[in-house]
């Protein structure tokens, strides 16, 4: 399949290119950028060349929707809402890696994300692409809306629970830490080097617009889910998610209860792990994959549930989820091209 | 007032004299380690050149006891518990900061800790010191137990809340990262640099023995005060610990009402800045100093509390706050030595 | 090819294995390690689950001969001296990564590395394996001595101006600078996180053992090359390596003539990436990746030479370069397997 | 004496205003900035809460003259050119931390700064103020223009063997490393988070503007002194700078015979540290404080000699320094407020 890059000097983008020039079902058609058109991504991005020497263009729908098959718009929110369409109505299959096509309520997206909301009709006919969690077969869908980083990690953690009722639906609070890579490309005063290393921060508090990404999900599982309590920190690191997520148990359980439900929940998975019991992941074991590595134990003392799980945010919470739902949408393995190890150390 | 310092090759007594060599009521003593006797404390730590060139001693309690009218136990736990007792006996005044006296209750501590609990006669007529909320006059105390890194920026967050009953005392879960240094100077597998850069993990999931720690205290405040859930993680970072808390309130609140709460809790409190309501600290501004920054937030959609605060691990988390409580067991304002900035960035 | 992985416990094992997880020409048989023996690999490294779960098993040359076709040997230093043999006498095909097989002259390899010298007649028939210039056909080596990480870039950068006489022979002057994986697995003071963050130290002065290796290689290429000055620092990073190498010029020169030369050295050569002349590489440009970049420049007030060259040094200098020589020694294309991109950020 | 920081906002202004706050025989007058005038300095720097709440006030050089005995402008280059003169005029005594005022030849200036140099008139009777070597009183000097980070490190390396012509004057290479504090607070791609963490960067190859500043001064301690080649870097930490300095001997030496004559140049200057010959400082070990720690070394195989010196870049390299000449200026020890423990670790 060819495939167009939108936003390719983003994080994103860089992603999917370091992930597609290895992929064996597909061809880099072309990359595309507001900015530096004719310039070599090499230029914005030294570490690609040898690999991927192809220059910058502009970004014209009609002539990439002639040219590719596929389409991914790895472009800020509030920008993904105004060119989807334009592929979309060109009849080119798109995965839109923004938090523009999340939310199908559109007065939530613009209480939180503080920007108009896309289209209704096309939204409508997007998919929510959580490919573990696709409830509905993606061989013919037009648009797929790539979930964010944080709900990815939290709702692969919490799925289980919430669609077995093992758990307080109103008592579920998400402690997430991410890498700063999450921040994007730009420089700015809270990501600047000197102030980021050796620091910890928490940022956006009660805020943050992942949140009622995770509240529409959970809901769809389960519609008496309450609200949830989201707290993000920004960890001096480049890559990585925790979350560290808190609920109560309905009941007495069992570690091991919860263990064998999650074995069982995942068995069919490939790039959801869950961990032995009694064991934890760190965010540096799933560096560079497409890995969601999740651990789940009870305590007693308490009464309460807690679930670790760790993904690397700008792959199975960006570009490698993207990529593992073009395999889906293209009725290949998922796995192809996505098998790679983690980086450890 | 003449210091003798126990455990001096540790980090806890790495950071004592890098606070009393410029302590103005203060002579340091002696330096005492179980192993390097003869060597200056320079061969172990080569940046106290030209400021401290003692040489390291046996630990002969007698003798200490003779020389000087402080000790500064800084030894790990379960040291403590045989070191102290002999020094109380001796009649020398000393502040622990160790584990080993901060459990009322022996049971407990040798079910947390796996150790064997000190003499029951040392223990209760030890004090508990976490300076802000001392509930007695120290300047005869003999032995002052010096909080844990955790407990002390958990509970100076929680304080104002659970004595003024503005939470619901079996809803509390803590969620707390540290830096590095917590683990002590003895390299391992899990604080080895190559395994830890880059790389956020969660450990000690819900065996952490600063739990009943921080319970205790609570109960003491409030005897209605259920178990906490208490996560634990290590960051990337040399020092610094942020606790984010997460509790149900038992009303409505608004953040203003919350936030005038903790600035009128704390308006004596030199070391415990309360941040402009919205803003929340980060650890590199506490960085190296004795100060402990808290924020509190309330959440109208979950109904839910939040707190922040953060310390130095190394500083009010261990050696400044001891010598802070060394200030006020002699009766001098317990600013004097401590006042110095954070070093930021 | 049949691949086993002697040593697969230590991060040289576990990057071959990550590597060659993915090697389309490549089966891996077997790992092998002097302890664990009987546990996973994911045990050791849990970021291999659901990637490679095959048991360690002991070290048996005869077996390990009989089942594989090739043996890497990540073993340390005197440790491979002891095993090499035995699976060279059992006629299989082995690369080495210690520096036991480095240095053919075995009084230096006894005064620097401070043990025995490997068998003589072993050493005589291996080929140091730099792979850009062999200066030999292996397909019918038995054994390669896989160079280390150091002397992979310093003479990546070096060679083209050594072998054109572009350079004052007895003025080489090496400024080195490693993270700290190529320390190794090992817990140790100097590498315990909280000493080496946010920390930069000069180690080994004037005593590592990659000097003589960089020495014999430069004598090979011009028998006038007197010794080196080399200086070797610890980053606060986990992977890569950048050498800054000064020497005078004999003559006036110009950065585009020696820009020029150095892309017609490496012209052929995919791994060794030569940067647009005023532009330079930083580490994390190649990191997890296979590729040495290099930039050369001149300085007309001083009338020296400037190169700079960065690799990952588990990848081009330790397991990747191995997996490229064992391409190389089994005929088939070097990239074979090796052609991923560099992680970044 | 009273004191204003013009330029209050950069991390120079603030590290000044961290060690005046604890300086016994200074008032902090007034903070100047061209921007944020009446905002609190806390709203730019949190941590400094409880510790300094005054408010910036724009820059009036006849107020500021009028109300202080000293001001520091902690400006950038470019700025100060522009500002001290109006400083100078009012009478008021003038610690210049920016470049402006370090080059007495204005063409070099104009040529490695690209920028106008200064008023020739103010530049001339201006003393360059690298402390340990000032070769004039300062009681009654108006303007000290203080030494650039990387000089400091270098020069105080340096200065036995080139004012004993122990050292071949041509054959000068200092390698030099910094933390990325030292790029300022200003975000850019460079020093952005993402890109810096666990990477290491060569930047402005040959083109450094401190060159000339340490080739000025070395000439002015030996006039053969030729040209000396400067590359720099940029290390993944917050603070400090290492310069590792090669340099041909003129005759055979020991690392002895050189040791004694560093210990003996130094020993009258509390703040330069010669480390025990054999062992070597790394960049925390001065972290927060004004030492300049320096070992010294040579090599029999190359006939070289080997300098390791190390900083903190914000303090010994800049406002430490600053303070260390103030106290010279006004004849009180030059420790006073100076003599605080590096923060380790």
């Amino acid at each position: 399949m060819k495939v167009a890059i939108v936003g390719a000097t983003g994080y994103g983008g860089a992603e999917l290119i370091r992930i597609l020039q290895q992929h064996p079902e597909v061809t880099l058609q072309s990359y595309h950028s507001s900015s530096h058109q004719g310039a070599s991504i090499v230029h914005s991005y030294p570490h690609f060349q040898a690999l991927s020497g192809m220059e910058l263009k502009a970004i014209d729908p009609a002539q990439i929707a002639q040219d590719a098959d596929l389409v991914f718009t790895a472009t800020p929110s509030g920008v993904s809402s105004e060119l989807v369409p334009a592929f979309v109505k060109e009849g080119v299959r798109v995965i839109d890696l923004s938090g523009d096509f999340r939310l199908k309520d559109t007065q939530q997206y613009e209480k939180w994300y503080k920007k108009n909301a896309p289209e209704e009709a096309i939204l409508k006919n997007s998919v929510y692409g959580l490919t573990e969690w696709l409830d509905t077969d993606v061989t013919e869908t037009q648009l797929i809306s790539n979930p964010g980083c944080y709900p990815t990690a939290a709702l692969l953690g919490l799925a289980p629970l919430v669609k077995h009722q093992l758990i307080d639906l109103n008592s579920i609070i998400i402690d997430a830490k991410t890498g700063v890579s999450g921040a994007g490309k730009n420089p700015s005063a809270v990501t600047h080097f000197t102030e980021m290393n050796d620091n910890l921060k928490v940022y956006k508090v009660l805020e943050h617009q992942h949140t009622p990404e995770i509240e529409q999900v959970l809901a769809g599982w389960n519609p008496n889910t309450g609200p949830v309590t989201f707290g993000t920190h920004l960890v001096p690191m480049t890559r990585g998610i925790m979350t560290t997520i808190y609920a109560n148990a309905p009941k007495k359980l069992t570690a091991a209860q919860l263990s064998e439900l999650y074995h069982d929940s995942y068995q069919d998975n490939y790039f959801v792990r869950i961990r032995e019991q009694g064991t934890y992941p760190s965010t540096k074991e799933v560096y560079g994959s497409n890995f969601c590595d999740v651990s789940v134990t009870y305590d007693e003392r308490t009464n309460r549930i807690m679930i670790v799980s760790v993904i690397d945010n700008l792959v199975k919470g960006a570009s490698g989820q993207a990529v593992q739902n073009m395999n889906r949408m293209f009725g290949i393995d998922e796995k192809t091209g996505l098998a790679f190890a983690p980086v450890f150390p």
